[in-house]
């Protein structure tokens, strides 16, 4: 009887979280239940009374965690239900997080490259199973939203380029390079030869691979090594989905890294997860998926290009572009679902899914946003007098008119 | 022989407020100068010792004083001057004029009365001899460097819709609207509503009889009141031009009345001039032209949006645009130069010379930027996909396909 009115207080509880979303909690097979809520309000299934403590002591490492484990389950559509949970935590958890700071860091030159080789270094075949061929694991730039997501990413590829109205003969520095598909983007149809930086080896071996086959290799360097150790002058600068893992101490040093390549007379651009209100990366996600990791507002975001004197020319928010990326990402690990379970094991695979669902919800809730920042010297000569060239195909500045280019309107 | 080596003294230490720049002193018909130069270095010609002993004593206010009083001459051409000495003030003044934050504003609701007043009620007279017909008082856009100042402050003003991608029917509200040329194009091609707020007496008069005379007095109500006191509920808020009257500590409170205005469902548009490292407004420009202004960075700015969970959806830099609108004004001021020496005083004259050729340096040489930034509200369900609406013909919108809309190409 205790027993009971204690299980209820704590399934009382974790309603309350979810509040005003009218969150159904269920636990074990006797389905004690918690919450009438409405036919389609999210329902939450735990396995026993040991996951219903656990989840009310500590609900943000928790929840991930007894998912990942099949102790927890939510019923119908993940990304939906997701979603209605995150609109929740805006109000009331989201206001009380952004005090919540007082959780650390680690991203010293031997931190980063644990933190990185934690989520990029798990194998580059798993991977391979559900991203583009390209390997592009960043918001993609959907120009319809029927676009493939194959399309979407040559799109974001080539819209980064225009962005930085590359031309040919010109040199370009990547900070965190991937699997090396905007470098190799930037040489093929942009004429520029590029130096890449990437502390991931898994990553930078596939990128060599693929620039040696592509006969590109005497144009693209791929670099093992930190972002903070690049050295020489550069005419442009690109990082793309690094931001998150520089840690919110580090931007300063990112700015002056920035200012060492490109001076007062070169361009940049930074394209990040960031936020509308400040506030730590969920627990879990920092724990299970990005350790180090930090999404920022853009006001904090400038205290990368401030200090340097640096003239933002142009931010675009591609939020909706990155729900959209996530759910195609989550179509597709879906579809290789069985395989990941043989070859990674059902929990690491129930962990993905969640990671996958939880970033689509969040963007789709708008607890998530994508920035795209260019940025200019004071010195800088050749800047575009409006946006005219983020119209322009790639075939007509490289010459290069076979190629397929995804329709702009 | 004592005075002679004061003399000396003191321009050597103006000569030194200019460096890197070779600037040239010369005081007097005498001519007594200091530094040699280039050929084509600057010459700043002092009609006598006074006038030198108070540029001396201080500069960022004196400076402005002597010349609208005819006592300092420029040689040369006035613009590409004041960009030489703009360059050298941001390598060494501008970090310490970061500093100087002791500087007290008053844009009470009294107080931006006496200081809208002070700059806007002039007389509708004196700024239709150089504005355009419109009398659009903010940056200009340019489709092309050889569109006319009538031709780009047109296309501005739709580019503004544009960016809010009004629909018919829907309601705004603006805050500062000048003489009303915005919140006209809104009603007449785009088909909203439109309550328009300004303080200045004179423009609302223009504005009134303007609506009244094109038929749109149904459809757009201008109100002579703060944009504290806008009451109502509206899909979007447009405010050009008027953040840098709101002063810096009022950033939160302008956020609040944004919030008040167009809740999480809307969406609005801030149109400003900022800067790319934070400094007060130049000392005498506050003193004659812009009591209580001040120009944010992008980091101050976000204190209007991020308290009220507003997503940045674009941020476009128009600086060469406003650079290119300050040289038409300039340009059509000259032309009825001796009109407004005439009807104002050569003190006056001289004085919105320098302004308007000091703001041209200014936008010229980055230490002004002009930001344009669209936002929305975390309900907001109408947010374009991409960035193709820009592009649109408002004729397309609007059904008034007899209309001449300038090339965006």
């Amino acid at each position: 009887m205790a027993d009971r009115w204690i299980d209820r207080a704590l399934m009382g509880f974790i309603r309350k979280l979810a509040e005003p979303v009218p969150l159904r909690v269920e636990v074990g097979l006797s389905s004690v239940a918690s919450g009438a809520g409405t036919p389609d309000s999210p329902i939450i299934r735990l396995k026993d009374r040991r996951a219903l403590i656990s989840l009310a002591l500590n609900p943000a490492i928790n929840f991930g965690e007894l998912y990942s484990q099949g102790r927890l389950e939510i019923e119908g559509d993940l990304v939906q239900q997701l979603e209605s949970l995150y609109h929740a935590r805006r109000g009331a958890l989201a206001r009380k997080a952004s005090r919540w700071f007082g959780w650390t860091q680690s991203n010293s030159l031997r931190g980063s490259r644990k933190n990185i080789h934690h989520h990029y270094d798990i194998s580059n075949d798993f991977y391979r199973l559900w991203l583009d061929p390209q390997m592009v694991y960043t918001c993609a730039y959907f120009p319809t939203e029927e676009a493939t997501l194959e399309e979407a990413q040559w799109a974001k590829l080539d819209l980064v380029c225009r962005k930085l109205w590359l031309r040919p003969g010109e040199t370009v520095v990547e900070a965190g390079c991937g699997w090396g598909a905007l470098a190799l983007h930037m040489a093929k149809y942009y004429g520029v030869r590029v130096k890449a930086f990437n502390i991931s080896r898994e990553q930078i071996a596939f990128a060599r691979e693929r620039a040696r086959r592509e006969g590109l290799a005497s144009k693209v360097e791929f670099i093992e090594d930190d972002y903070r150790n690049i050295s020489g002058r550069f005419d442009a600068f690109a990082s793309v989905g690094m931001l998150e893992h520089v840690g919110r101490s580090h931007y300063r040093k990112f700015g002056r890294v920035i200012q060492r390549a490109i001076g007062d007379q070169g361009r940049g651009l930074l394209h990040f997860i960031g936020r509308n209100q400040p506030a730590p990366l969920n627990a879990w996600i920092r724990k299970r998926i990005f350790p180090g990791g930090y999404t920022p507002v853009l006001r904090e975001m400038m205290d990368v290009l401030e200090p340097y004197d640096y003239s933002v020319l142009d931010i675009e928010n591609l939020r909706r572009h990155y729900a959209w990326t996530c759910e195609h990402w989550l179509h597709r690990f879906e579809n290789c679902y069985d395989e990941v379970v043989r070859r990674f094991g059902p929990v690491f695979a129930r962990m993905w899914r969640l990671y996958l669902a939880g970033s689509a919800a969040a963007f789709r809730a708008g607890t998530l946003q994508l920035f795209q920042v260019v940025f200019a010297g004071r010195a800088c000569a050749s800047q575009p007098w409006n946006r005219n060239h983020l119209l322009q195909k790639s075939s007509e500045q490289s010459g290069q008119d076979q190629e397929w280019i995804p329709a702009m309107s």
